[in-house]
């Protein structure tokens, strides 16, 4: 991959890496170094910042500029992030390394990556409500899109009914359900931070919020399919569809999501990401 | 205790359970029935209040009423509550009793548990994005006060000094800091959204804020005296202070918290309020 949405995920990578390290270096704190520490490790280099990209896309798609968009971005990825430490520890997924490293309880220990995990979370919330250059409005309306695609109705929802696939087999309905929640909540709120960054209107939010609808179902298709054969005791979409039609049924939503926002995606480089996202590796 | 503090306290106590009740019932989803049963089984009635109940008093006594403080009371038993549930982890105190009921992990199990509380606290922020009959700029002073109580420089951070303070012998200015973070930080918030829901002015924060460090750290070292004997292991004032020196102190930092809003306190109930801190049980 050497292309125009190559290069945009680097830089937004370095900007959203770099701006994030900055925000939290301010909890840095002499008398309980493992904390700040513990939020640095977790949210360092090494994920692809997908929902970060989304953020600044949509926001840059939809007129607004990079620096109106980057403290969402952080915000995203601060949850993303806790996310994924709380999902690693012994009483969820019990994994002791994510991205090629020691997974943060794994390093820091169970109540310190805990504890990062709530700090994150709440640090998010801080960023958004502290985030300079947009209207009060448009904070506040923020905070709500996170809240809600990360709580209970949200990602963290989704996360308890994956709970619950693990130990029964989920109806399809349900399967979508958890997918829509767990992965594509966030993806959702991504998307949906960027038009507000934007202060975009009605029509181009709702093409956002289409997009962002496909490209969460096809995104949990596709991992499914990277992990075939890895967890064969939880539902997944395979264990409803064939590897073929869970392929087909990806490319399908991809290209639904794809011509969702064709309208403003005028360098195309929407469509490239789902591409890119059809065809990535883990 | 039969008094106007008394019967405020009960009246607060119904007024957020009831109000907390019905804002995390849009979380109820039979789906994953669970994740809502865990939390409202660790926010309903059991604990004192006592949050909500500064919230609601500095509005009060500043000018503002009830309904405008009380979304921001429910957030910060919220807070207070998922930071209970987080506390009760095996990986953090392991304690299987709450209140005299199973801890919400003993109940759930501790998957559940975990998610209860990370979505208890984002709820707490979608309670304050959205809270009626405030404006924009005073719903985000809410965000960010929340947010920077509870969390990493603020309650979490406590959190992290704390188990510090099990493995090793903390000094008296860090057993401080510790105190003001983990226990003073959400009372300090508690009485600053006071403030902001009442719309109140800088000589009435500072007063509040006066208030609420010197109560924190009183209501720290009223629970260290109750707890005497039963947690040696871990540093507390009483690795520092005599009982007798712990019970003056402790008194005369509420002496000096009643002082602080002495003008403003004209029914004289904070005054009462500190009383029963210094005389209260668990």
């Amino acid at each position: 991959m050497k292309s125009s949405l190559s290069s945009r995920l680097s830089e937004v990578a370095e900007l959203t890496g770099k701006a994030l390290k900055e925000f939290l270096s301010r909890y840095r704190d002499e008398d309980f170094p493992v904390l700040w520490e513990a939020m640095d490790y977790a949210t360092a280099e090494g994920g692809k910042r997908i929902r970060p990209f989304l953020v600044l896309e949509f926001c840059r798609m939809f007129g607004g500029n990079d620096a109106a968009a980057l403290p969402f971005a952080c915000a995203v990825e601060a949850v993303h992030s806790y996310s994924l430490v709380h999902d690693d520890l012994p009483c969820m997924d019990n994994d002791l390394i994510r991205r090629g490293k020691p997974s943060c309880h794994a390093k820091f220990g169970e109540a310190a990556a805990l504890l990062c995990g709530d700090a994150l979370l709440t640090a998010a919330f801080e960023i958004v409500a502290s985030a300079p250059g947009l209207h009060a409005e448009a904070r506040l309306e923020g905070v709500r899109i996170l809240a809600e695609c990360s709580g209970a109705a949200g990602m963290v929802g989704g996360q308890q009914l994956d709970l619950i696939g693990e130990k029964e087999k989920l109806s399809y309905e349900r399967l979508l359900k958890m997918n829509m929640l767990k992965t594509g909540a966030l993806i959702r709120a991504s998307c949906l931070l960027g038009c507000v960054a934007a202060g975009a209107g009605e029509k181009e939010r709702a093409a956002a919020g289409l997009f962002a609808d496909r490209l969460g179902l096809a995104f949990q298709l596709t991992d499914d399919l990277l992990d075939y054969g890895t967890e064969d005791d939880k539902t997944t979409y395979l264990t409803y569809l064939s590897l073929d039609e869970a392929r087909k049924m990806a490319k399908s939503l991809l290209d639904e999501a794809a011509a969702a926002v064709a309208d403003f995606d005028k360098d195309g480089i929407l469509r490239e990401f789902c591409g890119y996202i059809a065809n990535r590796d883990k």
